[in-house]
């Protein structure tokens, strides 16, 4: 065993660092609109391309870094550590999980029309899969519907948390094509560009306080009609699950590994406050017991949550996504809870400054609330790590 | 041990719960502005004047209900289900706490200039003590100063979280008008017109992204040679942490009261979803033992913290605020750490809606964060209830 | 509500504790037999009678103090502050509930054959329900049978957990006389006394390291072709699950309010370790905050927990079992769990010390483990508390 | 970065993990004797010497298998799902701790004396540090004192916790024998035979019930003028801190491993009973949702503990003990938490069964709540990973 960090890797992840330490984090507006930083942004991803670093997730091929699954995760706990460092990377979700499916499933034509410009960061892109009257933890069961009429699908439906479709080009809809097959081969991804009639945009959902703008934020769309080729089914009919499944799990991967980015930052914010702040004259915050206590829980849980995170990497990138799927539902579950005990530390170690938007720790503690809960919520995961476990005590529990 | 309720209040606190549900929960707005609200919070303040109810902490002769603590505390869990309830009552924080230190430190002149208005709900007013640059959690350490100079106060000084200051008649201002006496004997309390030259506006401050507005709001403030007379100290000079003291003392009854009405409102909710919601063709979630233990440990847990709470209040009418001190702590940190678990499961129970605007739980779980820092963070608590404990054993910790 | 305990308990409560702390607690042997005590315990159980404390729980007619259930409460916590006190007053489990099973159920000659001997602490008892082949958290699911036969039942099964057996007079048996009943109508109680034919003692079972003796044991039992007379049964044929539930009820506020007794005398222990122990030359363990927090937590925890025993009690006491169903479930596993976190944190605060038996404390860590356990695991009372707030919302889960 | 377990490794830990399931957990005996049990565990040491397992942590030229310490790490975790499993390989503390003094420190003389038998498995050891009177988290403060006098050191003071001594040839005693130098270099390490006039053995102290017996035993000693060689002395004089400490430091990845192999045990114990037991007809225990959340959470847990161990193992094999500081502490009490709640969650699943020492999880819940203790308790390591978050803050707290 060897928890050294490769050594091409490790001058790159060391430039990200530097790169949105003095470029990423002095944009950051905690209170504020995501569309505002737009332009900034996008000098900034500018910059990214030109240091080569750009879709770091992808294949050579289509422009990105070529990766390993666990390098690409080093990465994303240095972006991770701002709530814009993947977007200016570009590899954030949903467009990071939509170019894989693009990749594995996409015709040539496809490829062409989405997948290269989604790439480039031309486009964004979105992924509707989530009905507000369907359980997420859930996800055979769903009542959007897809039904054949000549070389077109006829779409109908009702979506929500539809992330990012706000200014998306197009958005991957999981609709029920085979109603009378067995749950998990009912239903198929469609590529459904959102300027298609029958798109219908409800809102930008209030998340915690905020509708959100652009990339950021949560929609709730309605299908009625809508009426596209069939040429835009992705993969087989009827593979939706299983795409949506195969997407999910490399997608965990990136998504604890910038939640342990957080952390850090969280952990950071935590000591460097202990550090300075006076609760009475000459008399530091960091010297009292409790809040030592609570820098070395964090130290120690954030630990341990990176090594179970790149010890899933390493057995998908070794032994494959199917051998993984134990590590893949305790790591979803359990680095969420770490990042919420962390969060919750540091706020309270800042007083009244923790609530307040003059640090990004408000942001966080608010915004990755939905951690414990999108991609499957903890208690599904917990559920299948049990089911697992004790099939090799041979109960189908 | 009589555990009933009064049977003169009963049906006070059954009308009150019918009013707060048909005329208060429909004006809930829970990503909105408070702002926006205050014409229609102002239709329904007179029909609880009709009824008889306002101002209900207040003594029957300032126009309140002359209720014993132990008793407003269980007006305040009924108005504490929504955040409107305690303003249309006019007694919110942190009005209610001003009104009762004019009461029992205003001069007349004082009492008509101010409290006769804020009792009638004409105007509003805020407290100022915190300030960035000092602990709240060392109240006695204050920069904001206060000097005589003829028959004025020259207060300069920096304070932020003087909260509700927008759209506020008056502020109390917490100023060290002694700096060489004993830490607990620097500071008075002073009236400060928000409108005397010097009294400065900076901003709201953006809390868990959002910047708020008039009553729901905490700005940062900068008093800047503002001058107001001698005539506006309220009490004896050097009598301000006393005072401040005196007031937390029952408001912190008030807060943990509001935070269990905050609770059974979460509870109710939760049940209502797990009672509703379907996770599978006829299976509700309520089926769910996951879900049932978070139900339970919420009902027990909420049962132990409204004791405790109710029983604080009971010690306080009968033995003094004195003889109190403990539980008083007790129930500050106990009840806010009951009120995060239960929305936590209960913005968990709702899955995706739970951390939307659509239900109160994503409003309740993002503001009241800070119930576990204001008035004396978890820790401040903490350490008096193991100083008292370890005094009965001989021990100056 | 009134919170005061009333005038005539004070005396009596202060006189139980000073007769526990000079009396009882000397005799307390943490690591040794408890039969080798019982000469000393017979000493000071004459004593007691003296006092007229002797079986306090017990109704006046039967030599007892004539307690309400609340008042009673009070007695359990100071006796609960050692494994002794409740021996000492004959208030100890099983024969308590036994008692108040005959005193309900027995006829006059089972009360003269078997209760008066029990009150007046000649002989001790058993309660034989638990299988160890059936869950005991599904009390209607047993094996052992009860075969009429003539004017005898004929007894066949397999028990353990009949604590107390060894040196018992007779056991209570439940055993199912009416297989083809609606299952909570299934058992029966009987009484066999211990030296019947077929009665076999197989072993005290060694638990957390210790076989146990005498009373404080906990046997397993054959019952081979057991017969005993059909004037044993007590109460109606069918009635032996709703008996086991009537006797549980206040059982459990006796159980919790000794758990009570057992947090404060760890408290109590706890703060006084950590006024005394020097960690460094002149600074005392107290000092530390991580000390502190342990002793506010247990603090706030246990006047809570306190709380809603005696809450609960008062609800039998005015409303009757069936109102407090859902309150007796709570504070089961609540006051369980509070007792065991704060038992955690005493040892964790003696250091090398709180694990040996120098103290107390490891007994009761170890010993009480059981808690959460019998009488119902926590999750079983979980279940009934979730299910009853379900049952409000419309839903039988 | 590779997290496979080394190709050469993987048979050797599959046939010890086959020889612990046929040779050693047979001979468990939960709530017995040990010393009953050392006949039957010296022949199956007979066995392990057969296979060349014997003391593994111990270099070739030492008769052991020269592994290094991430490599006798995953040993560690085999033999540790058995109280006996250490003691069968001559790996069990405090034996192996002195075996690296004597190698490291040891004279020529001392290691024929005093190494050779104790590699062979011929004699025992004890390690004798602790102080009633003085807090073992403070290692510096000791009050037993080694006086030269000629060529002999004159030991007196009192010691408990010299776990092993009973049957133990020698004891490794720490003594101040320069007072005035600085804390960290006023104590020493000597041998002190276990037959030298003045080492006087009070008791086996009774830890959780049990006063031990042999090996698995914890003594109070006297050092009665007791007086050995000077030739006695290990390494420098005032090094006897430096000693300890460079002792724990691997000593605690033994430990730790130790306890993940716990973990492992009772996590299969509680999957296999959840498997097994029905709680109703047909209904088995594991298809209950609250039992599969205690599956998943403990799996969760000790996979990340687990992985956590290593990595410090890692860093000390590659950067040495200095460097790995901080995450030895970080794993110290980390690990033991999750043991704990490990242990917790299998108990409870076990119902009755769980208390008793029909399993060996009693055992292991009582006996091991002493890991929170000794080796430095939680909280001295949580200060210690504090202070050196903050230091990189700039701050000495």
């Amino acid at each position: 065993m060897d928890f050294a960090i490769p050594a091409r890797m490790q001058p790159i992840l060391d430039g990200m660092k530097r790169f949105m330490e003095t470029e990423v984090y002095p944009l950051e507006r905690h209170g504020g609109r995501f569309v505002d930083l737009v332009p900034a942004l996008k000098q900034q991803r500018e910059r990214v391309k030109e240091q080569g670093w750009f879709a770091p997730q992808l294949p050579k091929e289509h422009g990105g870094m070529g990766l390993s699954l666990q390098e690409h995760a080093l990465v994303s706990e240095i972006l991770g550590r701002s709530f814009l460092g993947h977007y200016v990377f570009n590899c954030q979700a949903p467009d990071a999980g939509n170019m894989e499916i693009l990749i594995r499933y996409g015709t040539d034509a496809q490829k062409a029309t989405w997948l290269a410009p989604l790439a480039r960061g031309d486009i964004r892109s979105c992924f509707s899969m989530t009905e507000p009257e369907r359980p997420g933890s859930n996800p055979t069961w769903l009542e959007t519907t897809a039904v054949k009429d000549g070389n077109d699908y006829v779409i109908n439906g009702h979506k929500w948390f539809t992330s990012s479709a706000q200014g998306a080009r197009f958005a991957i809809v999981m609709a029920v094509t085979n109603p009378d097959a067995d749950p998990h081969a009912r239903a198929s991804q469609i590529i459904v560009p959102t300027d298609t009639k029958g798109f219908e945009f409800v809102r930008n959902i209030s998340v915690m306080g905020h509708e959100g703008s652009d990339h950021d934020s949560h929609a709730e769309i309605r299908y009625v009609n809508c009426r596209v080729p069939r040429a835009n089914l992705l993969g087989a009919e009827g593979a939706g699950f299983l795409i949506a499944q195969e997407r999910l799990g490399p997608g965990r991967i990136h998504h604890c590994m910038r939640w342990i980015g957080i952390c850090e930052r969280a952990f950071d914010l935590m000591c460097a406050r202990a550090a300075e702040r006076e609760i009475a004259p000459g008399k530091k915050l960091g010297e009292k017991q409790i809040v030592q206590e609570w820098i070395a829980d964090s130290r120690a849980e954030i630990n341990a949550a990176r090594l179970s995170v790149l010890h899933a990497a390493w057995k998908i990138d070794t032994l494959g996504l199917h051998e993984a799927r134990e590590e893949i539902s305790c790591i979803k579950f359990y680095v969420a809870g770490v990042m919420q005990r962390v969060l919750d530390r540091a706020v309270q170690a800042h007083g009244a400054l923790g609530i307040t938007d003059d640090t990004v720790l408000a942001a966080f503690y608010r915004g990755e609330r939905a951690s414990r809960i999108y991609d499957g919520p903890d208690e599904v995961h917990k559920i299948v790590v049990a089911k697992r476990a004790l099939k090799k005590h041979g109960v189908t529990a």
